[in-house]
């Protein structure tokens, strides 16, 4: 099956450091690193009363980790369109900073480029390469 | 189902304006809009030689918009918990901006509360209280 990106989403339970900005941080630092990626941002906003928020946004598509400290849980996604690395490196990334007691995974590709109903033309050849670093500054809110 | 979020993934095709980081700007901040949820950051990274990415941090997780121009296709995820409005409000504004010829949608229960090896504690009832905003700075890469 030839797609265009993969989303994987984790669901972590009985996680440690989950109110920890610096660990947010430096996990995603890590999964950029383990998956080969580009960065171009990285963001991570801390909430009131607990939880955290930390977005990485690379050239491939983004990595996304919320915490909810109360019940243990993180919500992670790592949607990447040609990362060349097995994204099991950025899960064992998130093992070590979070020590869940069970993680759930699930893969989803995302535009998938071979269901019958979509027609497959030349561009195909160019859904692995990732795209480049942006031609303009960001827009901000 | 209890459950923390709500994570609506779509998958749209046959899309126009994919080039334009106007339009996902837009449309992010009208989705916005439509959940009533509370906006914390907006960026947009046009690419080069095409494709767009659009990323809306908001108190209730994220809204993301990524678009591959070359295949008419846009990824886009509706990630929220405790927003007050049904989400297809902010489908219905992804189709006025992009008019996708087709869209696949499916949503994914975030942080199951309700699962036989899930503790269910009194803490359930903060599930769907919004996180309020942060009490600090976002740190930048």
């Amino acid at each position: 099956m030839k797609a265009i990106g993969r989303h994987i989403i984790l669901e972590m339970w009985g996680c440690q450091n989950l109110e920890s900005v610096q660990t947010a941080e430096q996990a995603l630092r890590e999964m950029v690193d383990a998956l080969d990626v580009n960065l171009l941002d990285l963001h991570v906003y801390p909430f009131s009363p607990v939880g955290v928020t930390g977005m990485a946004i690379v050239s491939e598509s983004h990595l996304a980790i919320h915490t909810w400290p109360e019940h243990g849980y993180a919500a992670v996604d790592i949607f990447t369109c040609g990362a060349p690395r097995d994204p099991q490196d950025a899960v064992d990334v998130l093992r070590r900073h979070y020590a869940p007691e069970r993680v759930g995974a699930m893969e989803i590709n995302r535009g998938q480029l071979d269901l019958p109903q979509h027609e497959v033309s030349s561009e195909r050849t160019r859904e692995h390469r990732p795209r480049s670093r942006p031609r303009a500054p960001a827009l901000s809110a």
